[in-house]
């Protein structure tokens, strides 16, 4: 059998604190414990897996309790191919983009990039993400055209990391945990490959431009 | 002469609010204006191009007020090369990490990652960033040496988008706002590179994924 704890093993095991525990219940993205009094329950190795997940999601990625709430629930409800999983925690954890930051000739590149790399997408609410970031970019004096390249360097890099998650995911595919660590995997890559870019940059950096110190 | 506005055109020229124009003069990450009466200023374009840049920060990049005075201020100071000013842009964009989510073998994996890449980092906190959030994911059952491959990967996709980016910046360097754009792609570059990763994750997931759907 199982190994079944109280709320405070169960807090202590998942390194959540009890009155987020409490939370997370109210809020259903925690499955409820077995009622043993009407104060008491007791949490199994599934809750302890899903704090984690809750844990690795908000204090890691950053992602709001909105957000967890439908990935939990897509993840509950077990329907639905990996595909359609994956797809689903890149909306929810894809903010909504205030329109105002749409630049045509960016949109018209990113596009171009999209077709470039052989890509498809179907309203991916990311693609309105890349056009509003560079165009804030773009808006601040840059020349559109000296983004093309690095845009199209970017894309090459986003498809080297795309293919090994998703090498990744395939490799692992029967491992009873695959869908919670290709779901956190989404949102915790953003934050491995964010951090490598800056220590690549700082190397990058250092041989360029230090010698500017000593001028 | 410069042209010359007061507050309402300023909010209407950099499409940020009064209020929070307001905001950030108290704050001193925006100059103040030029005094023409006790309730009266007059900005220029430089506050334009100083709103532009907080507004990209705060909206796309979702970097919190106290980094942006952090940012801000370096850029003010005038002191420092282009290495120094976009090495604080890093530590001011990431945050301190909880020492809790390390785990041993990733760092070890990380430090083997950075060496092979000849990367050198001077305490660059973007390390623990990476070894915090891989941490997390193996936490929740993963197998470290399933992620070597993975995190390899990865560090070359970095390498390209850094190389990139210091490409792009020294291509630039005679601009007058090449500063501010740099700081501004430092921050907004990633959400860029996550943008369109997920779009290469959409496209690459629908191919080996999607025939689930039909089982």
């Amino acid at each position: 059998m199982a190994h079944l704890m109280r709320m405070a093993e169960l807090s202590a095991q998942s390194g959540v604190p009890v009155a987020s525990i409490k939370l997370y219940l109210r809020e259903g993205v925690l499955p409820p414990g077995e009622r043993t009094s009407p104060n008491q329950a007791l949490y199994g190795e599934i809750h302890v897996r899903r704090l984690r997940l809750i844990r690795a999601l908000r204090e890691v990625g950053d992602v709001p309790l909105a957000a967890i709430k439908t990935i939990v629930g897509a993840l509950d409800a077990q329907t639905g191919s990996t595909h359609e999983i994956l797809g689903m925690v890149q909306q929810a954890i894809t903010a909504p983009i205030d329109d105002s930051a749409r630049d045509e000739v960016v949109e018209t590149m990113v596009d171009e990039i999209i077709a470039e790399q052989g890509w498809f997408t179907r309203q991916n609410p990311a693609r309105d993400m890349v056009v509003a970031a560079l165009s804030r970019v773009i808006e601040l004096g840059g020349d559109p055209a000296q983004y093309r390249e690095l845009l199209s360097a970017y894309a090459r890099a986003a498809e080297i990391a795309a293919r090994a998650d998703i090498a990744g995911i395939a490799r692992e595919l029967e491992s009873d945990t695959i869908v919670e660590e290709a779901v956190t995997w989404t949102v915790l890559g953003d934050t491995v490959l964010s951090g490598l870019r800056r220590i690549a940059q700082e190397s990058g950096s250092a041989k360029l431009f230090r010698h500017e110190e000593c001028e």
